[in-house]
């Protein structure tokens, strides 16, 4: 806690791509883009916008490409696309993302049931995804899922991770990602690890992804901003659930966080107030509450009048 | 992040008061003490057990004498009630309550709304109880309300709070309650006040009270426990809503805390599954689901079967 603020924390907003995903209601195209359009204009840097996966895989996502190519691309945004394998990167290629990120799982049994591969039959995969985007100016995020944890295995090895960094490392990635896919970290674990990972990897090419599944999120964000990691991801209202906890929150809330970091003194360059007006749109478009909590409570600097009668 | 965590963190459980007060529905009698003797079996030290105030005020828990008298009485476990006054006082004296809680607000606004009298005037009244009570073995906690902000004022001046702790010192409190009351702490303010108090009085008597209402309520508690703190109010299921944010949350819920401690390092000596089985009770006696998140997402060892085919 002794800890300097002065750095500024990066926000990749992930709600069109992580937080649709598993959304029961089928969102419009143009609903899509307007929620992108108005992102962008709330000061983020890196939006992921979409993915390029079987249809039939994620239906909520079919839409990749018409949402990428309806957007309005505000100068100085990285517009990210999701891609699990080359036909995928192909697709987001064509559709002019401006970076793909790839994702493989720390845990072999996560990965098998998420990709139907080995870690390693997915690293061979996106070798060729590699090839296809060299000489581009479109740049490749690599994300090692359960990084923090995985549903059927548990704790995982803190050497298996900085392994996977290495091979993505190896491969020419640009980014790297540790994601708590399903919100099993907490902030010693985290504190460790990024510490251990920015031995190897410069801050700017880190990115953390955390859940608040166990109420963890914004804890494991200032455990790894003490720890030196600088960008994060986080999901509009916390869209985005967890498909082993049906109930529970997934992404850790962008106006959250955000609130957080303007509480505690970290510049992160966003229009809370835009965000906070987005934010409340989220329920009647999607016909559900949100997770996030200050779109409910307001901020701080939002005061109440005093009851009558207690002057 | 540098922190020792083999300090035991003590939770003081306060559903029962804090979490009932402004539920809607009415719990009845028997299911109030069916609740505390449950929690009493859940390795608490403390539990704030019910309140005598006027039952126009807070009639959910107008039947605190047959709460306290009712409850099977755990060796090891002190019985708060919160009291308003020398009248309150009596009531939970007769009804043997093991330790009064005494409440004002650092901001004067807060106090006049409340209490509908000035910080001083609640000191003197204060003044009443303390000679109520002087040669018994109940012992007497102040609690300094909207500490970390208040909805009316903003931010409150940390002399303010400091002041307050003084004169709960001079009238011979045993211990002192920082309460954030509307959730509007961050872990960097609360790091700095925690260390600061903790010049003038030790741990051992510091009790921090935070509400998740903006999403902060375990990153403070982290905050407060790295600044040295030890002791700390949480409530069964995220109970108790801020009646401010209709809809957001109020008081940190006790198994995502005694989660976050176990996951950590930080013995609590509470039974973690015990409360996970009461806390799934909630939403049947009161009629809606609570905040608290561990109750939905199970803990990180509850572990899910690999997916057929994937083997």
């Amino acid at each position: 806690m002794i800890t300097d603020y002065s750095q500024r924390l990066i926000v990749q907003e992930v709600s069109p791509r992580d937080g649709l995903q598993i959304e029961p209601v089928w969102v419009e195209t143009a609903d899509k883009i307007k929620l992108i359009n108005q992102l962008s204009q709330g000061g983020f840097s890196r939006i992921e916008a979409g993915s390029f996966v079987s249809p039939k895989a994620i239906p909520a996502l079919r839409d990749g490409e018409a949402v990428f190519q309806g957007i309005e691309r505000r100068p100085g945004v990285v517009y990210v696309a999701l891609v699990p394998n080359l036909k995928g990167a192909q697709r987001a290629l064509e559709s002019k993302a401006d970076e793909l990120n790839l994702v493989l799982s720390a845990s072999q049994s996560h990965n098998k049931a998420n990709m139907r591969m080995t870690r390693e039959q997915s690293l061979v995969a996106f070798n060729e995804v590699v090839s296809l985007v060299r000489g581009s100016s479109v740049s490749l995020n690599g994300t090692v899922a359960t990084t923090f944890g995985c549903p059927f295995e548990g704790r995982i090895d803190e050497d298996v991770v900085l392994r996977l960094i290495d091979a993505y490392q190896e491969l020419g990635m640009h980014g790297v990602t540790l994601a708590d896919t399903t919100g099993m970290a907490n902030p010693r674990q985290v504190f460790q690890l990024v510490k251990r990972v920015l031995t190897q990897l410069p801050a700017s090419q880190l990115t953390l992804h955390f859940h608040n599944t166990r109420g963890l999120g914004l804890s494991n964000v200032l455990a790894a901003y003490e720890a030196g990691a600088r960008r994060f991801d986080a999901s509009l209202g916390g869209l985005g659930g967890c498909p082993f906890a049906p109930g529970a929150s997934g992404n850790i809330c962008t106006e959250d966080l955000v609130n957080l970091c303007e509480e505690v003194g970290i510049d992160t360059g966003i229009d809370l107030p835009h965000l906070l007006t987005l934010s409340r749109s989220l329920p009647s478009l999607l016909g559900h509450e949100m997770p996030g909590q200050v779109a409910k409570a307001g901020r701080n600097c939002d005061l109440h009048p005093v009851p009558p009668g207690n002057g």
